[in-house]
Parts: structure tokens; C-alpha cells; sequence
């Protein structure tokens, strides 16, 4: 499909979060031009370029065109826990609910609820997920079936999955689909051995890979690592060659000096998680001394059971937001610097070096935001109203690899949503009961 | 207008926060019927109770009939501020950006601005707003003109109002229009006279009337009001006594214990503001002891300069959020006590005793829920989801005072949207110019 957006107002997010005027051409799953009509009309970038005909010109009436979210971290299959659980103390949430619950999934179910998690990432303007989770082959065809661009990421710990395990993943799910991409990873240090983080670090060596985890998600976390170690969770994971090939670190939010030094020297990304980290009262992350720092900075939901949706305005508004309560200084992390977590920054902790901005060649993983909307009034700054006062409502359209998923309210997913929340009632009922 | 919504799931908040099914009926402004259909078929409540005539009957289609919200504290006309000054220090932002821009602001400015929130808070669910602004005249002919139900307040201080004007405005808009009341008030001890309070405080007496304000919402705010008084804002204005008939406190974020406890015995409604507070970096409202100790409770958003969005569903998570990091504890102010804040809570604190809740007698302000989008699937616990899932996007209906103003995505409110931004943005143009 050749797809031409014209009419524009573009946030092209390459480089800066200025907004331009013009339009933006699809062919294929790629961008092929962004920019302005005057610029085509005079022939500067001539009409030579454009194919034969379009498949669909669609005028966005002034609205903005700008990169797809990149959900940094998340489990999507989770959506069958969402608020079955909350309002509860971390631990009896955990132990009493989500382990008893996870433990009667089966992989159906989880190609069912990971459905269910795409279609709440398309209304919200997501075109990717960073997703871990059991069942990667099911993760997968969900996406595929659905169009969504999924990188997955190994969760293996001394109760799940294992080395060999992760290591043929890792080789089957780069050369599975091109929606796909596979990164090794583990679930975290308190649920993993040493003995098998080194054989991580192995496999890492061996593939010159990035390895991604969670990491000091909680205070108890940091603590009991390092009455362990000696050392907190990032010094310790690194002291075990880890990181030698960069890789990142999912919610850090409890981080010392010496881990953000770590993590800027290795090239590491925070994806931060700050409406879980919120709703299960785990703290808030150092956001602006990171910032100030430099480091790779990346925007994930996490899972639907802890957060609970999926919505990457709430996630943008908070990054900002409770690092502004953090410092005492409502200057403190800009709206554009969250912008630039959200899409690109979020891309490339991912590996994605081919999405998160508009530009020619990039992937077509794009967004058409409304701004005809009183949220969206007046248009004093765009990027900033996107942050603090953008919502799901402002979503039109979303569209990963060059195919429309989301637009108008409706879903071209290949199945009827309706079907979808059918199944995912169906699956909880039948645990619960 | 007779209007029968039928299959639906009904939220009625009389109480608890369970969910039944049936039907709903508004006849004129006011509720007749919430209750089973079935209860209607076996004639214990009889058709003889009908209209002879539905002027509409919506299937609700197995979504959710609920209250609207109030919002309980706000500041409408600042839309035209919305992204206008963002990422700045809070005395920056107020001196250098605010006040000079608000100077410039007439009274048509105002009827502009104000419609233009009023459209946002029907994409949000909320069925009214508790507005303490200058030019009282424009913003209830705004309301009146849009079939929005308002609530205003004084915002008297050194530098706007007078005592007189505020006593005469009392008496003109308490006998107005069925859409409009009024409440005695001023802007914060911080920006009003010993004197003027005292004046205040004998208008309370004589109407015995509430009183409200905005109250130790910075840490700042509070130490100088005991600098110069030995008192917190809040025993300093009741000393005077301001709160003999009642009223509330905007923000009331930095609250000791003996303002809790005047709170309590005066009946005073705290109105939390989270996105404000948090965007500004004024800190964390003590909402889990106010809630123990019983003090009334009610959301608002404060207004789109400070926030930047006027968005129930924003606050309602922030309420709790905000709440679980204060405490560290994931279990601080369950959904359902949120809920009860930013429906029931508020109409009471605004003195809507009409509204806020679905029972036949009360006046016709509700909202349907779409439950049938990815983010309120599955269907575990739908208050839950309505707290920590739930968005703009969910909003299908938008009913205030037996009227629909708001349905799939389009408004009824005289006037159209299109218009409304077109002015907004002329406005805050010729301000900046």
C-alpha cells in the first residue's frame, strides 16, 4: 500500500520536537518523504519520486502526524489480571494473586490476552512493545496476526525457561518475522541465580547481545541484593559481565551514584515505569539526574495487572510529573525531553534503530494525533499539550509497518474486538472459578 | 425531554459501589427510575410510572450508567493558558506569565475560554465544576448558553472584588438560573486583608452561608501564614471565624493535624487537586489519614493553566497513586473511595446535594461508560477499571440536568467546537502579540 498523508502539521521528533507543515509518504512499511508540499510543487523533491498512483490520500485536515509510542516495557498477557488484584499490599498481591493466577495460563490464553493488550496500544498511539512474558511463540503470532511490531525479551529465572531455552529463542525469533525481534534478558537478580546470570553473560559474549532485566524496582530489592552481594543489583549484574554489549534496566528506580555511572558507561537504557511504579507504591525513579547525566532514558507501561492500562499519555504526564514532586522544582524534566523517551528514546532501547522518527527510510510506525479537541486548545505549544494534556481520545490513527491497525475508533486487526473480550472474560472466569 | 436508558449496567453510587443492571429513566431534568427491568415487568414498580411517551429510548447495550463528575475545583477560563507556560518555577510562571496575561483578559475572553473547558469537561465525564474566576456574569452565561451546571465561588483578594460585590453577587446568581449557584469566597489568606476575612466571615453569618478557598497548597504558603499569624491558614481563617456554616479548602496539600481536626468538626470539604499539585511541584495531600479520619472529600482538576488538562480520569488515578507512594503502601485509598470523591464527594462538597448520585428524585447529571474498549476488558471489577484503567476515550455520553450535551465524540452545546478553538486561539494570539 502507498499511503500519502498531506495536510499536515508534522512532529518528525528527528532531533528536535519542532512542528513543520506538509506532508508524509508511505510506500510499502517505509517512509519515503516528509515534508513540505511548497518544497514538492517546485520540484526540489520532485514528483519522480512519488509511485504511479496512491492507494489513499488522506487529508489530516491540519492534524499532527508524528512517530508511534514505544512501549519500553511492559507484559501484555497480563490484561487478564487487571483489576482483578488491587488496592493490596505488594507481596499478598503478588504471591496471593498474580503467581497463582499466571500458573493456570496456558499459551492460547496468552495469544488471546496478548490481543487484547495490542488493541489497547493501538488506541493509545503505541507501534511497538518491549514485552516479557511466557509462551514467546504465542507472544509473537498474536503479533504478527494482529500487524503489531513486538521486540521480546527472555524472562528466564531458576523457575522459568533456561539457558538453552533462551538461547535457541533468541536464534528463532530474530529470523522469524519482521515485526519481531528477540533480546536476551532474565526476570530479575532476586529471582535469578548466579550461576545462571553467568551463563547469560555467556550467551551475551557469545552473540555480542544486550541484556535487558528488571532492576532495582523496589527499595526491599536493592537491599536484599546488597546484603547478598555486597553490591546493588546494577553493580553486581555488571560485576558479572552483563552488560559488556549494553542492554538496559526496566523500572531503576531505586539507583545510587555509582548505577547511573554504570549505566552511562555501558550505554544502558532506564526504561522507566512510573504508573506501576506508583500503583504499587514502589517509589519514583531519579528521572532528572539521569537526564542531567545523559542516560538512555525509555517510557514502558509496564504489565496491565500492575498498572493497570496500557496508555502512554498517563505514562508521559508522570515521567514529568513526579520528577517535578521528586526535585520540589516544577521545571524539572521538559515536556520535550519526555516526548523524546516516549518515541525515539523508547525505540532505541529496543534495538529499533529504524523507527521513532519520521523521516525517509524509517519504518511507517506512525501516529495522526487530533487536535480538534478541547484538550488540544488552543495550540499554544504542541509537544507540551501532547505531554500534559494529550489523551487516548486524541488518537486517530495508528499504523505499524505501513498498514492502518487503528483509525477512527475502529480496529483492522484481523479479528472482531468483540471476539477478543469475549476470550479474555471467558479465561479469567475459567481460572477464578 | 422523557429519555429511557435501557440494558445497561447502572453505577448509581447511592452508597456502595456495586454494579446492577436494568434500567435508567429522566424525565425532564430529573431521574424517575433506576432499577431492574425485570422489577418493571413484574409491576412492582408499575408503568403507570412511565411517560405516556419515551421522546428516546437508548439501548445502553450492556454499558455502564453511572453519575457524572463534579469537578470540585477549577479555574475554567484559563484554557487559553493551557501550554502557554509550562516547565517553569511556580513564582516564575505566576508573576512573568499569569498574572500579566490575565490582566489583559476581558469579559467576552472569559465566555470564550470558559465554553472551551466546558466542552473538555464533557469529554471527560465531568456534569459540573466548582469555578472560582473573575466576571462571574460571562462565566454562568457560558454555562447557561452550553447546559452546564456551575457552581462559583468568590475569588475576592486584595487586588479583585469587594466585599459588596461579592454579597451582591451572592444574591443574584443563588436566584439566576436552575444551572447556576454561588458561594461566598476568596482567593487565599495569603492575598486577602485581615480586614476583608473579617468581612467575609460576617457575610457568612448573615447568610449562614460556607465559605471557600484555596488553602495550604504550597509548604511556602503555610509557613508564612505562621510567621505572621502563629496559626496554619487553616486555624488562622477559622479563628476568624470563617467556617462557622461550613465550606472547604482548594489543595489543602501541607495539612497538620490540627487542621485535619478542624476540618472534621466544621464539616469542611477538602478538595484535592493532584495534577495541579503535582505539575507545580506543591507535594502530596495527606488523602489516606483525611479518609481515615473521616474529613468530606472531592476531586478537582484546578484550572488548565496548572495542570494542563481537565481530566477526571487523570485525577482519579492520581488521587490513589499519589496517595500509595505518600504512604508507601499499595493499599492506601482504595478505587472505590476514589470514585466516591469525584462523584457523590464532590456534588456534596459544592453543595449539589441533587446530585452526584442515580436514585429517582435527583436531578438528571450522568455519563455512560464505554466498557467495550480494550482498557476496561475484562470485565474483573468494573469500579477498579473506571479508577486505574479508564480514560476520555470511554466517555460515550455526557448527560447534564436531563440534557445530552455530549455523544459519541459530538456536542450539543449551541454552538460549534470548531468555532470555540478558532477563538480561543485568536484570544491568546492578540494577548501575546
Amino acid at each position: 500500500m502507498n499511503i500519502r498523508f498531506y495536510n499536515a502539521r508534522i512532529l518528525a521528533m528527528d532531533g528536535d520536537t519542532e512542528v513543520t507543515r506538509g506532508e508524509v509518504w508511505v510506500q510499502g512499511n517505509k517512509i519515503t518523504y516528509v515534508g513540505s508540499t511548497a518544497h514538492i510543487r517546485e520540484g526540489t523533491m520532485g514528483r519522480e519520486n512519488a509511485p504511479q498512483a496512491w492507494d489513499r490520500e488522506i487529508d489530516v485536515e491540519e492534524n499532527l502526524v508524528m512517530p508511534g509510542f514505544a512501549n519500553a516495557h511492559t507484559h501484555s498477557a497480563m490484561t487478564f489480571l487487571r483489576s482483578y488484584a488491587d488496592d493490596l499490599p505488594l507481596q499478598e498481591w503478588l504471591k496471593k494473586q498474580v503467581f497463582p493466577m499466571e500458573a493456570k495460563l496456558t499459551g492460547e490464553d496468552i495469544y488471546e490476552l496478548s490481543r487484547l493488550a495490542i488493541l489497547e496500544y493501538l488506541t493509545s498511539g503505541i507501534t511497538c512493545n518491549f514485552d516479557m512474558y511466557f509462551h514467546p511463540e504465542m507472544i509473537a503470532r498474536a503479533s504478527v496476526d494482529c500487524g503489531f511490531r513486538t521486540v521480546m525479551v527472555s524472562s528466564l529465572n531458576n523457575f522459568t525457561s533456561s539457558l538453552g531455552e533462551m538461547e535457541q529463542e533468541y536464534l528463532k525469533y530474530n529470523h522469524y518475522h519482521e515485526l519481531i525481534r528477540y533480546h536476551l534478558g532474565f526476570h530479575a537478580e532476586y529471582t535469578t541465580s548466579e550461576e545462571l546470570l553467568r551463563g547469560v553473560a555467556a550467551l551475551a559474549e557469545k552473540y555480542q547481545a544486550p541484556v535487558f532485566t528488571h532492576n532495582s524496582e523496589t527499595r526491599r530489592e536493592v537491599d536484599e541484593c546488597i546484603a547478598r552481594h555486597k553490591m546493588t543489583p546494577t553493580a553486581y549484574l555488571d560485576s558479572l559481565g552483563l552488560f559488556r554489549y549494553g542492554g538496559g534496566g526496566y523500572h531503576c528506580v531505586h539507583m545510587a551514584e555509582e548505577d547511573i555511572r554504570i549505566f552511562k558507561e555501558r550505554g544502558l537504557a532506564v526504561v522507566t515505569n512510573p504508573g506501576s511504579n506508583t500503583k504499587l507504591s514502589s517509589g519514583i525513579a531519579r528521572i532528572s539526574d539521569m537526564l542531567k547525566e545523559g542516560v538512555k532514558l525509555a517510557v514502558g507501561t509496564d504489565g496491565p495487572a500492575s498498572n493497570n492500562c496500557l496508555d502512554m499519555f498517563r505514562e508521559m504526564f508522570l515521567v514529568t510529573g513526579l520528577a517535578k514532586l521528586r526535585e520540589g522544582d516544577a521545571s524539572a524534566v521538559p515536556a520535550e525531553e519526555v516526548l523524546k523517551m516516549a518515541t525515539v528514546g523508547g525505540a532505541l532501547a529496543m534495538g529499533l534503530s529504524d523507527c521513532g522518527c519520521l523521516a525517509p527510510g524509517k519504518l511507517a510506525d506512525l501516529i495522526v494525533i487530533d487536535l480538534k479537541q478541547p484538550n488540544m486548545q488552543p495550540l499554544n505549544h504542541i509537544a507540551k499539550n501532547l505531554v500534559y494534556s494529550g489523551s487516548k481520545q486524541n488518537v486517530k490513527l495508528t499504523m505499524v509497518n505501513g498498514k492502518i491497525l487503528y483509525e477512527d475508533g475502529e480496529f483492522f486487526v484481523g479479528a472482531k474486538p468483540e471476539e477478543i473480550y469475549e476470550k479474555a472474560n471467558r479465561i479469567i472466569k475459567r481460572m477464578a472459578g
